[in-house]
């Protein structure tokens, strides 16, 4: 920051709480074990419906249910601290201690103020499983694995008659999708590499959740504070408001001053996993001047924020010497921040990347806090013209290396992608990142289908994160308005989780995950039947469909009229459909197959006509030769 | 309208005009008739850049044109009424005189004013070919076509050299697309039924514009005013906003009073075709009760509208009353609101619907004033669960008799496709309709990929256009942010139109149509230049463009400024690739080759590492059995 902070900097961040409209917050107790207790949202329906509560995965935390008294500066409560010291192999200590570059240098009223708890870090003990991977390739189903497992099967309880149907229907193109989400199958799908949980034994305000390509389509929503914009403050909202209309996982992209103590009162207040990128703030210790980046400065900066609790890390240790002169005649060169910093340092020194060189420390250092791979796409196209060339593609080769490697030495991994691809050159990159890397879960950052249309990059990008997501990619980073343009802010941060929510269930559609769909036909159900508020209330975002709605029609009586500002009271199309109901049911079969008979005797009728006409008209305009005329 | 218009519905319409950011206006004449002026829009780009104007596709008519007078009391210039006398074969007539009911009876204060001048209509004569595909059946290249061709080349002059390259990378299913398009194809498109120009005869103030598979995908928005909502000033403003930001069609579903005198006013003002849905106003005219239309009334409401000057003609001719009761256990029954009004005739006279039974009467109509068919998919989905049933597909398979019909009578034939479509079911639908249709152009609405996003239908449902577009689909017609929820607003038509052109140009871009890229490497270029303000220009929406950088970088000197607020001033990506270049300049041919040997090198190192890890570490946890603990 260029001025010093306003006193907001100082005060307790302000977030948004309560209840989604007509919503209650449940909690489930699996069988596998009953102590967990895993959200869901359930949404009432009107009375004249007959029908059920919807329940609907529920990524907003404590936030939304009234029962829990929010308290930012104690952060949310610290239930999986206790799951990890129960299954032992872990040890608590001191942690490093902050250093003023943590923050960048700042101080006085530069300072952002420090989270007030301190809580000691742990870290896991040698030669005793400590990550996920471990525990999974070890056997041993976690408390996590149970708790993900049931929270990957709301809805399908419900539908568990029609679910081998439901998943023979959809094209999900070789991927596994059971019927029903046992812990053992979380459990093997870790084992195998295909999934993920990112789950730091540090953040133990966490509600764990997975990331894989035979589960729910999962959204990553960006935040951060920059050296030109935003605070603190900010910051702790902009991952609650995320979390409350539907991300995953949030990643905190700060750069600039205070990315230590904005860091710690976003991770101490968030249900959902926080990734980060450190070289990110590795590169503000050494003032911005990427050359002057060390092995050590960047060991220090991941210690640091694995003690803290991040869940990921973006590492971007593909980008290696031999494969940067590959994008010098990009359209638009190297477009990875990540990515261009390690170029310029391996320029720099005329080195091979550090990140590289160092990968086994690196995995030595994650696994001790079982914070997870994110393999980093530092050389993804940054435009249509880049898209699937070899600088891309020598890059994913390598992070299928490292994926071995990060494997071997007990890490969880998953793998970054692209970008800015068009639509048909979409499908290869999932085919070879699943053949490259194991099939590691994929997490794309859109792609964007096209670069013409700035201001409306969640919808460009929208469409190739719904197909690429159906294709098998695990998690969509998204995209907001501002993407290209700007730092997006709260109404931005809302817009781009909708259209990946959105991307991600039509993706969940077509892959033809058994309880998908409960959503949508009970909000069709709610269309077709004039219960305006259920509509709102089912939809992704109510607030913006009730706000649309009464733009037209804003009186109360018309949320029960029987009719839509678009045909008007006097004719609606649901009303006539109403009516063919009550002909349809009764008619005998006899008067439908008559009925049928009739249709294909006129049917050929007409066939005849046609090829009579033709005839009788060839003589005017059926030669079929050009005859140039002005 | 329920209470008197105010004065100002009785006021000239305010329009938008003048040119976008940057641009002007281009006319160039074709070599094969060079009378003719087809209009593009150059977009300037900062002398910095030393690169050629971008030339882009121009769907604003004149109102962007600053040289020419608009005055929307005397409409556009009527330049193709000289082409149509000038081939023969039309009379121009009295005509039909207005009738109270064509504007729903109303009167006084009640009743929009009257466009100020009358236009005689013409019509065909017999045994005279007069429309497009009877002239391309014929041989005749008309100047439509040659207008149409020279307009669909727009950019590929520049791209010539690498066209074919170009297509032979992209995937078009199918498609034939040639590297430019010359007259003759577009002639033997027609001819062929594969592809159409909405054009009729009384329409002299349109810009011909091409619909087919082989040609650039193009979109729809539709505009109308209801029983409840808007008048004719801002159905006028609408259409030229909705041209503005690149509708290549504009529907006028206006429903309520003053459709005729609403329709004039639109067709006098529209540089682009416009298409209605005349069972509408047919059923205005029967004051809304369905089974109270009659041919005579359809019949008489197609020669008012034909000699108006309407484009295309939605016609919903494949609800057949066998196909009725096959939507009775739909989840959203039908939603089409003239499949619903057909519907409701057939049940009330249990009687074959009478646009089919006179369906070549239709045709011989329609005929005279070259009014292309929009066979209207009436049996639609209305929701995911609906996709793909019996009742679509039975009608589909109606459409496809229907279009030889029309065809063997003289017609232009497009065909309407759904709706709500998960993404697995989407391709299906372009393929069934190519076979059954024998390849009309499809005009699909959507589809929605999800049923969950009330508010971002244009989102939903721009997924599933961008995927059927790349598919083969020939016209998209667009959704608003409003859709199931009110009428668009300017914004909202805005907002529809950009997210189509987007999913339009995204398909194209898939297609490998040889010159859509130009304008995203241009973009890509500025964006990578830090030319901020040419970013903004080569948008599709300069304004929203740059409204968005500004919120967080107001100030002009941040327009030349070679950073961004993502990443502030002290570090950028984008920087640092020019040194890449710089770096990757200075290199030979061995140094290369030395680099790339020492990673291979490398690699091979890190695998036989992995593989070492894995053996040690397998007495930790590489035991593959379940072993559940809390």
């Amino acid at each position: 920051m260029n001025k010093p902070s306003n006193q907001s900097q100082f005060e307790t961040p302000t977030v948004t709480t309560g209840p989604l409209p007509a919503s209650r917050k449940q909690y489930s107790h699996p069988l596998a074990d009953p102590s967990l207790s895993v959200p869901r949202r359930l949404i009432d329906l009107h009375p004249s419906a007959n029908e059920e509560p919807v329940p609907v995965y529920d990524t907003s935390g404590p936030y939304s249910d009234p029962a829990i008294q929010i308290d930012v500066e104690k952060g949310l409560p610290r239930t999986r601290a206790d799951w990890v010291l129960a299954r032992g192999g872990v040890e608590t200590y001191e942690g490093r201690a902050t250093k003023p570059e943590d923050n960048g240098g700042a101080t006085g009223n530069y300072l952002a103020r420090e989270f007030p708890i301190r809580h000691k870090p742990m870290r896991g003990l040698q030669n005793q499983p400590v990550t996920q991977y471990e525990f999974a390739r070890a056997g041993i189903i976690t408390k996590e694995m149970i708790y993900v497992a049931e929270r990957e099967n709301i809805g399908r309880q419900e539908q568990l008659a029609g679910a081998e149907a439901q998943i023979a229907q959809g094209e999900s193109f070789g991927a596994d999708i059971p019927a029903f989400i046992t812990p053992e199958f979380v459990r093997s799908e870790i084992a195998k590499g295909r999934a993920i949980i990112p789950c730091n034994i540090n953040h133990a305000e966490l509600e764990p959740q997975i990331i894989g390509r035979n589960f729910l389509v999962k959204i990553n929503a960006n935040i951060g504070n920059s050296a030109v914009a935003s605070s603190v403050e900010e910051e702790v909202e902009k991952l609650v408001w995320a979390t409350r209309w539907g991300a995953d996982n949030v990643m905190d992209l700060s750069t600039g001053r205070n990315i230590h103590n904005t860091r710690e009162w976003i991770i101490r207040n968030s249900p959902v996993p926080i990734g980060t990128v450190p070289i990110y703030q590795a590169l503000e210790k050494v003032d911005g001047v990427a050359e002057d980046l060390t092995w050590e400065v960047y060991r220090d900066t991941l210690i640091e924020q694995c003690e803290q609790g991040v869940d990921y890390f973006t590492i971007h240790a593909g980008v290696r010497l031999a494969y940067i002169h590959l994008t010098a005649q990009r359209v638009t060169g190297i477009v990875s921040r990540g990515g261009s910093i390690m170029a310029k340092w391996c320029l720099a020194h005329h080195k091979e990347s550090f990140l590289y060189t160092h990968f086994e420390e690196i995995c030595d250092i994650m696994r001790m806090y079982d914070v997870s791979f994110s393999l980093g796409d530092g050389l993804r196209p940054g435009s249509i013209a880049d898209a699937n060339d070899a600088a891309q593609f020598a890059e994913l080769e390598t992070l299928g290396e490292l994926t071995k490697i990060a494997h071997a030495r007990g890490c969880q991994v998953m793998i970054e992608g692209p970008g800015h691809v068009p639509m048909h050159k979409i499908k290869v990159n999932m085919d070879k990142q699943l053949r490259e890397c194991g099939e590691a879960p994929f997490y794309t950052l859109g792609p964007l289908t096209t670069d013409i249309a700035p201001g409306y990059d969640h919808i460009t990008s929208g469409i190739g994160a719904a197909m690429i997501g159906w294709f098998g990619t695990a998690m969509l980073c998204y995209v907001t308005p501002k993407e290209h343009l700007g730092l997006p802010d709260r109404d931005d941060v809302k817009v781009g989780v909708i259209t990946y929510k959105l991307a991600a269930h039509a993706a969940d559609l077509a892959k033809g995950h058994p309880a998908a769909q409960i959503r949508d036909d009970a909000l069709s159900r709610a269309r077709f039947e004039f219960r305006w508020e259920d509509q709102f209330n089912l939809s992704l975002d109510p607030e913006t469909a009730r706000q649309y709605h009464d733009q037209t029609l804003p009186k109360e009586a018309h949320k029960v009229a029987h009719f839509c500002s678009m045909c008007g009271p006097k004719f609606c199309s649901m009303k006539i459909t109403a009516e063919v109901r009550d002909y349809a049911d009764g008619m005998t079969d006899n008067e439908k197959a008559d009925l049928e008979r009739q249709a294909a005797e006129a049917k050929k009728g007409m066939a005849e006509k046609s090829r009579e006409f033709l005839y009788n008209g060839s003589q005017i305009y059926l030669a079929d030769t050009p005859k140039p005329k002005g």
